[in-house]
């Protein structure tokens, strides 16, 4: 059930006094082999973190020279983001401290960080505690959990995954407080497997899983300076799988970690799965069900129980009509299993909405088309201010 | 200071029984001439409710054909929205009343409605209401602040404002409670002159005022189904002014209406000036400065006095390199006058920052051009969550 569930890898993790709690606070993630190759999904906002920055140069190279990816380092207690000149070092040293625990160079890691913006690691103790996690890793597969326990931010319980078939297994782990709080708890995601891929398959494979997955859950509106999605395969099956094949399996890996995610998520009452139908694409199905999502008025509604249609096909006509083409007029929304607007007014009772479960479906037929998509977030709490305005960030 | 301010307008409001606690819920804004040209501005959303539809449509016949437009008729206590065909004859009905109180047809009147999404108008007590309205404005300009209360819903004060300068008047009144709900709380504004312009004139000045005005007011990112910003000008001073001066004048007082939806935000506890400089362009600036009053994080640090530019950049971060060209390296935030991120990293000592005044300033230098545009928001509070969640709308 973790990231070490696949032939092929170790992990470990120390705490090296990063966080002031004393609780572990470095991971590291080692592929033994005998490939090495490596996917990754990078945040898209255009303030990145110095190991993003890092990770996506080095991952690069990677791809077009073959160099292989040997292990991922990882630390909560400083997101080393908007720290200049001066991050970009640390971030190298980090990488070089993590290659080196391999007998590697830094070229061969990547990096990942989470925590505080603007504030600089202590990088003693950090590239101390990577050579400590790499030792603590040793040569069994036993640690998974804990390197999954030490990149925990604000989370309130470590997340893993895993699927097997064919002789081949995909397992990972990944940080985040649900998607109240991005920034606060950038995503973080590692998920290896022992399929015999090369670099070009494994990035595919992660692209393709992210799209449906990750990125399909929302709250927030804005990725996270830091957000960051590796594969690594160590090929250690020996099973050569069809790109549809692994993709699918690293999809279904993606999509568990994603919902422990949302189900994480401390400030929200509610997990809000929307699903749109009948759309003239699966993009327009996405940009409406992603519009509902970020409404903070639909999220509010939802926290006070109220499956307040109103709001959510308010939220449907604010996508441009060359995006999601669709008539107002045809517009239903079922929630719950009751379909209380229909033909764009009002539908069935919406007493009739029992809203007491945690997960609340919603779907909004366009009456358009024949595509599909759906999307996750929770509801706008009182938790949820109090959690992003009492604690600086 | 109210919509009877300028030469020419008279207003009336009653207490039609469509708010169930008894207050005047009807208002009718009379243009007496000699000039009858309207312009306005309504909701993008393509869920737009009846009374918009209806306005739009008889806006457009009378920018044709120069009929005149006589008569605004307005009510709090239900917003007609979703309400499919018995809708649009509800619509048509309240325009014929507005017309005969004036001894015209129903397409001389435009229309305007807020409050309850999904529910029907009783149309014999606002009938009668706009009758009784009607006949209450009598041939005095003493009711202009009647009718600025009878529109109100979640306001808690009225919002008038005026502005006087060569011979010419423009006044004007608006209801929406903040830009915190506006949804519940539906933007209408009617403003009046009794300069001589003709209908194009009307519109042009309305259409150019309203985007750096109500524009630029934004916190729930999507504009009502119901907004209305309306023009009526009634030629009564015998002035033609030229273009840009009535522009400028209906721009004044739509600024001031403006300002004040922002500090009638009953649930904020700051209000927040986002000022973004050195862009490319102006649409550029405009959409960092949307992104970063849209963001929760953003938002909810103000709430507790948190001058977080970390949550600011990153805000910054998320607008596409297409739309505002920028450097991450070239930011710089200031809060309260305090430059607290220079060159994309720390800046000066955030605890510099005093958050007590409930005006916040925020300044965003994207040192990429010489363009600027500023917006205002409100903080995410507590109480915005309470109202939006305890109450169905």
């Amino acid at each position: 059930m973790s990231v070490t569930a696949a032939q092929g890898f170790t992990a470990g993790s120390t705490a090296a006094g990063l966080k002031t709690t004393g609780q572990s606070d470095v991971a590291v993630v080692i592929n033994h082999g005998p490939m090495f190759s490596a996917g990754a999904v990078f945040t898209r906002n255009r303030v990145k973190a110095a190991p993003v920055l890092l990770s996506e140069e080095s991952l690069a190279t990677a791809h077009r020279t073959g160099t292989p990816i040997t292990t991922v380092a990882l630390n909560s207690g400083g997101a080393n983001a908007c720290t200049g000149a001066q991050g970009m070092r640390d971030a190298a040293s980090m990488a070089a401290a993590a290659g080196a625990a391999v007998g590697a160079g830094y070229e061969q890691a990547l990096v990942c960080s989470t925590g505080l913006i603007g504030t600089l690691l202590p990088m003693d103790a950090l590239t101390a505690g990577i050579a400590a996690a790499a030792e603590s890793a040793g040569d069994s597969a036993e640690h998974g959990t804990g390197a999954a326990q030490a990149i925990m931010t604000t989370d309130s319980v470590h997340k893993e995954a895993q699927v097997s078939r064919g002789g081949i297994t995909v397992g990972g782990m990944a940080k985040g407080a649900g998607m109240l709080a991005p920034q606060l708890a950038t995503m973080l995601v590692v998920i290896t497997t022992d399929a015999d891929i090369t670099h070009k398959q494994a990035q595919k494979a992660v692209a393709d899983a992210v799209t449906t997955t990750f990125n399909r859950v929302d709250s927030d509106a804005c990725m996270s300076t830091n957000d960051s999605v590796i594969l690594l395969a160590s090929g250690a099956s020996g099973v050569k799988p069809s790109q549809k094949d692994i993709t699918q399996m690293v999809r279904e890996v993606s999509a568990d970690l994603a919902r422990q995610l949302v189900a994480d998520a401390e400030g929200a009452s509610h997990d809000v799965h929307v699903t749109v139908t009948s759309a003239t694409t699966e993009d327009a199905a996405e940009a409406v069900a992603r519009e509902i999502c970020r409404s903070n008025l639909v999220k509010a509604a939802i926290f006070g129980n109220d499956p307040n249609w109103g709001r959510i096909v308010a939220a449907a006509g604010c996508v441009p009509e060359q995006v999601a083409p669709f008539s107002a007029d045809d517009l239903s929304v079922t929630v719950n299993g009751i379909e209380v607007c229909r033909g764009g007014g009002v539908g069935r009772d919406r007493d009739l909405v029992d809203m007491t479960p945690r997960e609340v479906e919603i779907v909004v037929d366009l009456g358009a088309g024949t595509a599909s998509a759906d999307m996750w977030t929770n509801d706008l709490t009182h938790d949820y201010v109090e959690e992003n305005s009492a604690y600086s960030s």
